[in-house]
């Protein structure tokens, strides 16, 4: 098997000890060329001087976290939620970030709506479509378990991503809106492998980290590669068969174990693993 | 909309209040007139036992908990899950259950072979097909939320099953073999009502619950009916839809609440939440 693409820091991994800042510096010092900030890191820090630093550093920025969030309980709520989006693509040009990703967001507070969240996700996107086409910031729906179906994102398979793409007009090589394809999200699906080939250059990034057996909390007990059960390598080959050959973004999110150690510590495990179980 | 079927009882609704005994005791003096028990309470009252005592009070036993859990890390291992199987159809037609519910399992410990997996589950319900037609039994098999992918049941959606039921030569109209659904499983499906529809006779059993935000426990902190988000109508009309007309099965797992409630409370509740929301 080839050697999986660069390694990419998404700063939630360290988030609970490091600012964009110590990020930035952090990936630099261990030679870890790709990073992706999540938004609440980069407002702190500011964009302006993100951008600079990133720059200065030689980093790619492989994503942005996150846009999405679109169902609302009212049409002034869907409206800020466009918005807001809008936002999130120009902070993504400004650093220019390799894709802005959609957690697209579930149903509002009190609906048992799945359709209409879904229908409303639509909307969102379509809504944003081509402002991020005229800012050159390319959109990834990014699937996420269907664990997180209520109440953080109602799109939960590859297919339903490609079926928005296609219904907002993306063909299979158009890559202004496609699929951010996290492990941890789509390792159980059957349908897996005919989705990505579906999918084809529309697969705008890969994200690795592991489920872990057990998984004591639904949200922040995410496992290093290879500490899990995730057949990472073959999904990693699935991706490259059509064609991706960016970078594998690690994105864990673990209050129990990664998140309580010494972030340079945790970076070395990152890229060890990458190197060997990825 | 017309009033769902009648309520039938799953044992692990009350499990650590009652013993199966309790169990049947309880529907009778509730007027519930199903009950699908597990096979730990059926084992501790004895199935000839249970079988006498459920005849006595007019039961309906709209399945039996449970079979499946095929994947095994040798053949050994495999070759005794099979043997457990068929004494599984044998207390089902003991009881004269309307259904084996199979939970088929996930991957052997140490394992990341998710494919594999599957394939050894089609392989062990083919192995016990035989026993089933020939006591009657019909094979429900349940497919299981994928956050249970790793380690509990590695078939994750109603499509996943279909599959497995028209490869071992089930049709739509053949109850041998078919689904049960249980909506706290599937309700995130976006394409739950074509596979229901595509399941046609083969939907053996329905299960009830609710999902809820936020869920604290991936395995034990299901929802009373209506406490949660999902639409328990909309899938009701899409089984009724195909058909379906029997018992509406409740089964909560729950820890952190109805496990320490009065059971005869949790009855009662059951029973309202049936008549209201289901």
């Amino acid at each position: 098997m080839t050697k999986p693409g660069p390694l990419s820091l998404n700063t939630a991994t360290v988030k609970e000890q490091w600012s964009l800042q110590q990020c930035i510096e952090g990936c630099a010092r261990h030679g870890i060329t790709g990073i992706s900030p999540w938004r609440d890191k980069l407002a702190e820090y500011t964009t302006a001087k993100a951008a600079k630093h990133i720059r200065e550093v030689g980093l790619t920025v492989t994503g942005l976290c996150r846009g999405g969030m679109f169902p609302a309980a009212d049409a002034a709520g869907r409206q800020a939620a466009i918005e807001d989006n809008k936002r999130a693509i120009d902070d993504a040009a400004a650093l220019n970030a390799q894709c802005l990703v959609l957690v697209v967001g579930g149903m509002p507070s009190g609906s048992r709506d799945l359709a209409g969240a879904r229908s409303q996700v639509q909307d969102g996107i379509a809504a944003v479509l081509e402002h991020a086409r005229a800012a050159n910031v390319p959109l990834a729906i990014e699937p996420l378990h269907p664990m997180y179906a209520a109440d953080r994102a109602c799109v939960n398979t590859v297919a339903q991503a490609l079926d928005i793409c296609d219904a907002l007009g993306s063909g299979p090589n158009d890559r202004h809106l496609g699929v951010a394809v996290d492990v941890y999200h789509v390792w159980w699906d059957p349908t897996l492998a005919a989705q990505i080939r579906r999918a084809n250059k529309r697969v705008l990034a890969f994200h690795v980290c592991d489920w872990l057996v057990p998984t004591t909390d639904l949200l922040l007990d995410r496992g290093m590669m290879g500490d899990g059960v995730i057949d990472i390598p073959s999904i990693r080959a699935m991706v490259e068969g059509v064609g991706y050959d960016g970078f594998c973004e690690v994105e864990i999110m673990s209050t129990g174990n990664w998140w309580k150690k010494d972030a340079d510590a945790v970076l070395k495990t990152c890229i060890e693993r990458h190197a060997t179980v990825v």
